[in-house]
């Protein structure tokens, strides 16, 4: 935690647009959970125009793990639809810069590596429907420990599309065996934001050997009568950018979401 | 009607790849309402790679009009995911060749016009939700007329993306007043092939002068309590690439379209 960072609980009257702000004069730099109640969030995922076409196609072909929620044009910084007026490049508390595959940098913007062939999507993140679940009753290790959300690299291949192949990242929640059925209620009317668990129970099924060792994230402790609960998750293109190795991607750094004006309600499936 | 094609109530039993077997040795070459009760019906739109990116923004954009079902390779024509085995050059009833814009032939198959750098894009059709209907009691007066479903060019524009822009094209049904609330609901829990109508009620809203004068299919009757109901349609693509008017652009003609495998309980949102 920076040691100037308000409190989670003297932000909830805020609006979207305040926390962006709050984001790009540095006065927030953690993961985002628990920000911004019934408002969406959202994974970024940037590549060069040349890689654009077969992103996008990797998008259409794997909606769980990235559900689009926005695609902007070369160039652009503005989420003209999810957040007229903010910009991509500085209003994430964190990016990570990836070259050829390789994690090259981790940073507080974009503009040092801004060219005007970049292409930025916006891919629904869970966080969106944490809220919906914590107003059911639901609750949730990661908001109460203020750490990040854990989360793996599985054993299930996405579909390949032109350069893009690679495995599903999942994250994990630990829910209360009593409250799995109406986990996978509410969640299920979120597609835009990876919808339905992927996976209830048994963490070698996903080819997850410890849940304490995720590869992205916090670990989180399970009591004995928690199920490991799974979502394909938007760190998903991280993992995919590593194995295709395009000369520049650039992303969030996980649990750190860019913040829209949507709101959830407007997501929801009927 | 060709005269020696069989009665629609006689195809009740056959699976969707018996009907696309008896459309591609030309058994069936009329509209596809009402065939393969339960499968999920596409709208066909093929451009060539040089457009194909700002065809598949252009559907992202607009998922209304556009629901993606699937996008092949460039130049493949088997829909691996909706269709194995399938061929998209003559699987559908007819055809429709657009060059620079112009509608230049209606055609059975499409191998005269096929190239390698074709890419072929599947859209969710509203004829999927007409099972549904029907078996709610909401009946479908174009079933029981055995003619197309009536198409219109509205005033509403589609978001631009790349080189396509142009109006959202809206297909109506006559749905008796006391009907109207649970048709929209039924179909909004199908947005994979267009879900909730766009407008309820009074045509000049979508700029349609005259409901008996479609721009597509067949004009339909409407009884006294009878409302007319839009949806976006996914013949949008067909209006869109007359604007935009590429080389070449190959679509099904409205109301005939690929049958695909995928079981419209799949699609069905939560």
């Amino acid at each position: 935690m920076v040691a100037a960072q308000p409190a989670l609980q003297n932000l909830a009257d805020r609006t979207p647009r305040q926390l962006r702000e709050l984001i790009r004069t540095g006065q927030w730099r953690t993961p985002t959970a628990g920000l911004a109640p019934g408002y969406t969030q959202a994974n970024v995922a940037i590549v060069p125009r040349a890689l654009a076409y077969d992103f996008l196609l990797f998008c259409q072909r794997n909606p769980q793990p990235c559900p689009l929620l926005e695609v902007l044009d070369a160039g652009d910084g503005e989420p003209r639809e999810l957040a007229p007026g903010a910009d991509l490049r500085t209003d994430v508390p964190r990016y990570r810069v990836y070259r050829n595959g390789e994690l090259s940098d981790e940073t507080d913007t974009l503009s040092a590596y801004w060219r005007d062939d970049l292409v930025s999507f916006l891919l629904g993140c869970s966080f969106t429907f944490e809220h919906p679940l914590m107003a059911a009753g639901i609750r949730l290790k990661h908001w109460e420990l203020g750490c990040n959300v854990p989360m793996y690299i599985t054993n299930r291949p996405c579909k390949p599309a032109g350069c893009f192949q690679g495995p599903m990242v999942v994250s994990m929640r630990p829910i209360p065996q009593s409250q799995v059925v109406r986990t996978v209620q509410i969640t299920s009317r979120f597609p835009a934001v990876h919808g339905a668990p992927v996976h209830v129970g048994d963490p070698a099924a996903l080819g997850i050997d410890d849940l304490q060792k995720p590869d992205f994230g916090d670990s989180l402790p399970l009591e004995p009568d928690d199920v490991p609960v799974f979502w394909a998750c938007g760190v998903t293109p991280q993992a995919v950018m590593m194995q295709t190795k395009p000369d520049i991607a650039l992303t969030h750094a996980p649990g750190h979401m860019f913040i829209t004006d949507r709101r959830e309600s407007d997501l929801q499936a009927w």
